[in-house]
């Protein structure tokens, strides 16, 4: 079969590789319908994640068809149509019954980091029951790839996490794919204002189109100052970090306001400055997360029910062969205006 | 009457002042029964809280009689035993609708810091209806009076904002008189271990007798060493710093499990770095708070119904006008084995 294979940093290449096979029980074979790329596997590319051994297939989205099941798998068989969840998760472990899949102590997140992923015609995946989902039928697959790792982590991570609620203000802090996630699904429950700050017009203009009710070009407008404007001199209820980088996290606290919350999204390589002489007495939160995925039986609900238009969130096509084409795109999204691209295995 | 004014950093006397007057409707004038000295107290006089004027008497706990009352106050009169929140709270405004009265447009911590407080013969109390309380007959007044700021303190910014439960593991940073405070109401929750922090013995001593589990001296001692080796390599569940500076943080940011809490209840009067390289993946949460004295009423009961020994806070006793000497005591805190000084006004 054919995979994109991480060579170490800067070096990727789409080559022949031996087909996964079932190594125990509880996995699966799955062939590869669908997929798409993550943030996060430029990171890898970059070498940002070292525990990623040369040699790799990456990638960790996707939908499918199940090849071969292993002698424990009990909830699929050969033919049915998969959701691959970007999180492997035993279900057992002391974490998974806390409903911290990400921390599973057998999985977590391994495809396409630990063990061979999803950007190829075949991926095996572990705890096969616990880490697929059925696909119901009539689904939109190109849309149910947004359900693997974005979805459930703008929502999850931010709009769990941030606590929004009706009638409350919320600032996302970077209008790329991850933030226009979060800012999809912070409508579910009904916030009074989402404030989208970013420095390139085309996304925030991609903002306002999926319901952003106020927009900021930080490289213009000084967003403090915007953002007290906008509340009442008070802040936003819920802030939402969606970058990545101690800049934008730090001005996320700069945007909380008093007995708000910060989510933090964004996969983060350096420290930030935590400003306590001001935030001690603010009574304000903050998390981090690792998408659980343990909310995509509930997206996958809203996606079929029509209250979450995850297909807006996809702007380009290939085929899975031309798939180095589709990371040129990628990784020049503000130039190509690309938010997720889809991958096609045919 | 006499008050302990505050004259610039370094500077504070024991000096005849003119006696509180209700200035608004809803003021009541207490007379001073018992009051003490806060750890924020010897911020102010080492000039970390630069918008408390000179001129301004200080001390932001007691426990009194009421003297006087407006024409607007209703749950209280003259005579009135009643003990006094850290607190004022209107009750009205959308913070205090929100139980945050820590933020109160009208109120907040403003005795001892931006009007006249508690550490005088007499006080004025603005919001009277709903900054006082009344002392139910037959209580310890002692006890009490660790209930104006102390116990709330620990309780609400360390136990509740940490989430302790039943059966887990809570790390406490610092076995000071807050650090102490948050031990004995944890236990409130029945977690499993209690750990306890601090470079100084005696005050280690002190926690085990008040129901630490564990003891750590950290100048002896690798605490993170330590707290994975007691809890299977995972870390705390619920982690509260209970000191107020940047190293102190920062341990706790190495002592968190995955999926837990670090409740921050120390005052900061310096930036921490947040090690989000790190953090980002690990599922955690981070809270500030100004206590909001919301569970007042709560822990009355609890010392009422001894199920919460507040007395035991109380190391030293001193009349009222020997409050200099108090302030000598409790400014060599370690040497003088010392917790919480109670002044009589007799």
């Amino acid at each position: 079969m054919k995979a994109l294979v991480y060579h170490g940093p800067g070096k990727k290449s789409w080559e022949d590789k031996a087909m996964p096979v079932i190594q125990k029980p509880t996995d699966a074979l799955v062939k590869i319908l669908k997929t798409t790329i993550c943030g996060t596997d430029l990171h890898i590319l970059k070498g940002d994640v070292p525990d990623v051994a040369a040699g790799t297939t990456i990638g960790h989205e996707g939908v499918g068809i199940i090849e071969e099941v292993g002698s424990a798998v009990n909830n699929f068989k050969k033919g049915d149509h998969v959701l691959i969840s970007c999180i492997t998760s035993c279900g057992k472990c002391d974490y998974c019954k806390r409903g911290m899949y990400s921390h599973c102590e057998d999985g977590g997140w391994i495809l396409g980091h630990l063990i061979d992923g999803t950007q190829a015609e075949y991926v095996r995946i572990p705890h096969a029951d616990n880490s697929l989902y059925h696909v119901p039928k009539g689904s939109d697959e190109d849309a149910l790839v947004m359900l693997s790792d974005i979805l459930p982590t703008g929502f999850e991570c931010g709009v769990l996490n941030g606590k929004v609620q009706p009638g409350s203000t919320v600032a996302i802090v970077g209008s790329g794919p991850i933030g226009l996630a979060a800012l999809l699904t912070a409508q579910f429950y009904s916030p009074a204002q989402i404030i989208m700050i970013d420095p390139d017009d085309n996304r925030l203009a991609t903002a306002q189109k999926f319901g952003a009710t106020d927009i900021i070009n930080n490289s213009t407008v000084n967003p403090v100052e915007k953002v007290k404007q906008l509340t009442g001199n008070k802040g936003a209820d819920t802030v939402i970090e969606a970058v990545g980088i101690p800049a934008t996290f730090e001005l996320c606290e700069s945007l909380v306001a008093p007995g708000g919350t910060i989510a933090n999204i964004g996969v983060h390589g350096k420290s930030a400055t935590l400003y306590l002489e001001k935030l001690w007495s603010h009574n304000i939160t903050i998390t981090t997360r690792l998408v659980d995925t343990v909310t995509t039986p509930m997206l996958l609900k809203t996606v079929q029910s029509k209250k979450l238009n995850a297909k807006q969130l996809i702007t380009h096509h290939f085929k899975l062969s031309d798939i180095e084409n589709a990371y040129d795109t990628f990784q020049n999204a503000a130039k190509e205006k690309a938010l997720k691209v889809v991958l096609a295995n045919i």
